[in-house]
Order: C-alpha cells, then structure tokens, then sequence
C-alpha cells in the first residue's frame, strides 16, 4: 500500500532501504533519533492520550490496563528543540492523489501551532501523500493562509507543491524536516 | 495527606482555595492552563506513555483497549514555550521531609534534561515536599553539580533550600513557575 506509483518513486525503488517508508511515523521516528544521536536536535513524538478506566494490580509493582479509551490530543504530536528554537508539529498522511481533507487534523490543533508561532516557535505541519510518494512541510503562516482565503474541505496538491515544501526521502535522515527548517528560518532562503 | 504542617503553612490554610493542593500534578496543569489563557506560555504535560497490547473495535468508530501496560517514559512530564524560549521540566512529589530520592527520576530523563539545556532550551525539576507543603524549582544545572559532587542517593531539603527557589503557592496561577524563570533566565536577578 506505501509503494511508490510514479516514475520518480520506481526509480527510488530500486534502491533497497530495507524497511524505509514503512509509514510516516516510522520514518519520523527515525529520523529524530538520528538527530538526536547526531546531536543536532531533540524532537519527540509525544504518547498517544488514552483515558485509563480500569487497572489491574496482580502483584505490587505490575499494573495492567484493563480497560481503557482514545482520546482526542490537545496538541500536536511531535516538538521539541532545534538551535535554541521551540519547533512544533503535527504530521498527517492522506491516502489520496489529489488532495489533503482538513478533516484529519483538528481546530485546536491548528489553533495550537498558531499558538506557538505568536510565542515564537517554529510550527508546521509534514503531509505525506502516500500513493505519490511526496511528503511536504507546509508551515503554519501558508496553512493559515489557505484557511483564511479558501473555504474549501481540503488543500488541494497543487497549494502543496506551490506552498510547501517537498521534503527529500533518503537513506539517513530518512526525513530531513530540518534541512527545511534551516533554510526557511535559519538562512532566509526559502520564502 | 496535603494540608500543610509547618506555622507559616497553617496561616494558609486559613485561606479558602477549595481543592487546592490535591497533587502537583493538579496545580501544574491549573498553572499551565492559566498561563495558556492569558497567553502567557504555552506548556502542555505530555499523555503517560503506555503500550497497548489488545484492542477491541465493537463498532466502527469505537475502540476499546482492552490490555495495556505503562511504559517508562523516554523524557520529561512537562515541555512547552515560554518567549520564545524552549521549557523543559519533570514534577515530582516526595512524602520524605528530610530528602528528595534520586530514584524518582529516571537518568535518561536527567540526560534529556542536559541535552535540552546543551540546546539552548530551560530545563529544570519541580519537586514537591507534600508534607512541608513546599514546591522547590530546581535548575538542571544545579541538579548537575550535586550529581556531580555529591554521592548520595537523594538531595537533601538544604540543598533545596540553598540551591533551588520556593515556588510561591497562590490562588491564580497556583504555582507561578515561570515567575522564578523570568527572574533566573530573563532578568538574571536570581543567580
């Protein structure tokens, strides 16, 4: 299912990464851990909200969930640091060729990461479009933007590939959300 | 279990704060939630990690977990934003009047903390002596020099005392953290 379609993708292909491009959250795992051993920034994907109703206690130190629910997160999954900066995002992947329906990220989280841009952190979100093998960073400032002048129920590719930012897939970072990062905030090479 | 023993802690009792003081966990996130409303910070605590073994899916839409674990946590409680600034903190709570015990913290979480203090971020415990009804901030380079000089297996209140800074307890916000971190890492008045 996480094949890749296109020309570009097959050529990639032939290049064996083992397990690479399991799922977005893997990759981002990955490639976070690489940052961290390379010291180079500490980003965490924060655990998933479950409201706990019932524990079982068999012995004094193991507990065991017995019963327990999803919960809807207040925030975005992953932040952490990167050169002194608080950076914030929320990472989405959509199964579609065409377009990313708003329906899979949630009004206070992007109220979240328009939050931590008015603190001065660095927000974005990272959408992979699985079926086309390309995965962008689209920064809270352009997310805004659409969301103020169209009043659509998705973003539309095309506002990706104009607006956003086609994130490189490679063998180490698998990701390289930062690359991105650097040049947009950091070196003001990117608009 | 909570109510304060000490003279200066019986005076405050005389104030009404309802449920005040349940646990720090409590006061955190009133204080997070108050400094979020007036757009003070934007501090989250991070959901407890826990790794599902069994889910049940008895419709659609519901799922219901059905066997799971805690899981140790790979970081802090508690990050967020404050001016720009990267915070990084844990909580915790000690029965113990006399000394607050290493065991309670985890030395990855310790590491973390001098990663994000190595990053450029804030990164500091909050630790509370429930029965003396006191909350002391501690900065992670403080909770460095006595790993570092000292060979003991908890830190003494005096230390507390000494090198960390009593967290004032009010109605609104209950515990004004970011006040001593105004005061340390922005105003350089505290050492």
């Amino acid at each position: 299912m996480n094949y890749p379609l296109g020309a570009k993708s097959t050529e990639k292909k032939s290049i064996s990464y083992g397990n690479r491009g399991m799922n977005l959250e893997y990759d981002l795992n990955e490639t976070n851990n690489y940052y961290l051993i390379q010291n180079i920034a500490v980003v965490y994907k924060k655990p998933t909200p479950i409201k706990i109703v019932d524990v079982d206690y068999p012995s004094r130190k193991e507990a065991i969930i017995k019963k327990a629910y999803f919960q809807i997160p207040s925030t975005t999954d992953y932040n952490g640091i990167y050169k002194e900066k608080y950076i914030d995002f929320e990472a989405k992947e959509t199964m579609s060729s065409t377009s990313f329906p708003l329906a899979n990220i949630h009004a206070h989280q992007i109220k979240h990461l328009e939050r931590i841009k008015e603190h001065g952190g660095i927000a974005f979100l990272i959408v992979r479009f699985t079926k086309l093998n390309k995965t962008f960073l689209l920064t809270i400032d352009s997310l805004s933007y659409f969301l103020n002048n169209y009043d659509k129920k998705s973003i539309n590719l095309d506002f990706f590939e104009k607006q956003g930012y086609l994130i490189d897939e490679k063998y180490n970072p698998r990701l390289d959300y930062l690359s991105i990062i650097e040049k947009i905030y950091f070196k003001g090479e990117l608009k």
